[in-house]
């Protein structure tokens, strides 16, 4: 099996269960995919990001190509090899980093140039030089250049940035088609833009169809508009896509968004919130948020989750997480992260299971009353 | 079986290969011991340190009366649940650590008087304290509090020094036998001082003998003596430990500083050199040192060791260890730092066998041969 498809295997209202083919691996869905930054899903072990359920993890363009450098993993065997996943990754387009990391960017219809925020070097990133980066990484499913339009942004400021997205994305469709190093099967994904304008996220959409992808993603969204906004321009939206590919909302988002988005037809999802939470005491349960920073947990015997199947959230006290995330502790931030990610994946799993049955009502419901009562209650 | 027994097993020249009984489990020795200061051995989990062969570790009782307490390890259940590390541990005195990282510190006959590194809190360790806590955490093997000698220090200042710590060891013998805490099994260790001077050793030796231990430990040694000097100490002080009794050199040391100290009777270490080396990406391995943040492992694609048992050592190439310890990534720490332990345990295993096969001597010939290589070499 070499072709990258979507099969649909149930819906639900608007919510949609499927599987993705790779040669590398199926990918379930909805999915939610790790963020491995620096090749590495920050604090976990690559198989134990695995046991958690994971399909596929996403590797960031712009820091692989400073660091170590694209040609560099290219010659150590690719991506995969290098950070020991064999299993499917997705990588971003560089650009929204280097808007968020970079210094002195200067943005031309050619590509944007900007300087390492590791080291000061200059660099410019055209449409074709990300291709040819995710092609050198090997990675699965790529993505096209855009520009992330900034919020707030006029109808005529979205219209432009968005307009320049398309150009950018058919760019990136003709490299991908020629680069040498890409290999069967792999996927490129075109990202719909356009603010919070439903005419431009429409016109985006219509425009990257023509261009045809693989799948197609739903990017400037949670960057400051409220969760209202996004849920109303992903209505609008996903009906505008095509029913035979994958939806990818990036960079989203916290558990109830995710459920909220796999409601309104949406497939995949990645975010950095599991992994950083983790890193900073707060915990994501079937309960609610848990900030095992705060003293009532310091003398609380019992485990974070004792139904849990992951043995983070079950083998260690409440008690012993807070003293570890207190003192800064190496070991809060591993097993912290790992009862994120296991608590992301496992919500992943349980809408699959509920699409699947046709109960995804009531389990949406069930999963709001659940984490409405906020963080869990002291002994 | 509720004891704490030393067998003699074998013996190949002064290197003994034995076991202790503990109603917790077994040690295997000459055993490593990994630190675990704040109830965590740094960067791993605790089935890790287990699964590379340690039979115990260390806890740090500075750390641990200060964060989060020992009353409050102790109505957790203990120290060995609350770190979910159900085999034996051992816990200093906590003399060592007020005199390195706490500030004010006041020494009298009584004890000693300091403040805290973390919240400035002052605090009065005794013997009969520091055995309090320690039955608190219900440590395995207790040790009774000691000065730690400065080096260089004169013959005089060493004298003074080690029979203050001849009395604080009778208190703590004392304390120890009327602790309410006390488990059965529990041992307590003496700990031989006196400097760099022999006459010194083998009077506190007599005296710790004279008192009745169930283990002796040498310290005040690695403190900047040297390795000739505290080999010299080593020699003709373990002549003078009970044949029957466990032999601990605290606080040490190299790969090389284990080997040769085995070879003269010692029979248990411990030390922070495989994890904070790890945690710098300094590693450890059968050929010898390897800095990981040298330019020369940036393309290297082999592992820093195929033949090992230990997946970090075996799965991920010498490229990547470099990247993730250049860019400081967690991952870098916790894959090194077990690398650490392992080799470090493996180390402990190599020397058990050989000295059961009476095999010792070839042991160490062929240790110096693959070690004095030093660095790996580069492709």
């Amino acid at each position: 099996m070499t072709a990258f498809t979507y099969e649909k295997l149930a819906q639900d209202g608007a919510a949609r269960r499927g599987v993705i083919h790779t040669p590398r691996g199926d990918i379930q869905t909805p999915a939610f995919m790790p963020v491995g930054t620096a090749a590495t899903v920050k604090a976990l072990y690559p198989e134990q990001v695995r046991s958690t359920g994971a399909d596929i993890v996403l590797g960031n363009t712009y820091h692989l190509m400073l660091r170590p450098g694209a040609e560099e993993i290219a010659a150590l065997g690719g991506l995969h090899k290098f950070m020991n996943w064999p299993y499917p990754i997705l990588t971003d387009s560089g650009g929204f980093q280097v808007m968020s990391l970079s210094k002195l960017r200067k943005m031309t219809e050619e590509g944007v140039t900007f300087q390492s925020h590791i080291d000061g070097s200059r660099h410019l990133l055209t449409p074709e030089r990300s291709i040819e980066i995710q092609c050198l990484l090997g990675s699965d499913i790529q993505m096209v250049l855009d520009e992330c339009t900034p919020f707030p942004a006029t109808h005529e400021e979205a219209d432009r940035s968005m307009q320049l997205s398309l150009r950018w994305a058919a760019r990136s469709k003709a490299a991908f088609e020629v680069q040498p190093h890409r290999k069967e099967g792999n996927a490129l994904f075109g990202i719909v833009q356009g603010g919070v304008y439903p005419d431009l996220r429409a016109i985006s959409a219509a425009g990257l169809i023509d261009v045809g992808f693989d799948g197609y993603a739903i990017g400037g969204l949670a960057v400051g508009e409220g969760q209202g906004e996004m849920l109303r321009i992903l209505e609008s939206t996903t009906p505008l896509l095509p029913e035979d590919r994958p939806r990818y909302l990036m960079g989203v988002g916290t558990p109830d968004d995710l459920v909220e988005a796999v409601s309104r037809g949406v497939d995949m999802f990645d975010c950095v919130m599991p992994t950083r939470n983790g890193r900073h005491g707060l915990a994501f349960t079937a309960r609610g948020k848990v900030n095992l920073k705060n003293a009532r947990h310091a003398a609380d015997p019992r485990p974070l989750d004792a139904e849990s199947s992951c043995p983070a959230a079950r083998d260690y006290s409440r008690a012993y997480l807070h003293h570890l995330v207190k003192s800064e502790e190496m070991l809060g931030s591993m097993l912290v992260s790992w009862i994120n990610v296991h608590y992301y994946q496992s919500l992943m799993a349980g809408m699959r299971a509920a699409i699947d049955s046709g109960g995804f009502d009531a389990f949406v419901t069930a999963f709001k009353a659940a984490q409405s009562g906020g963080d869990i209650e002291p002994i």
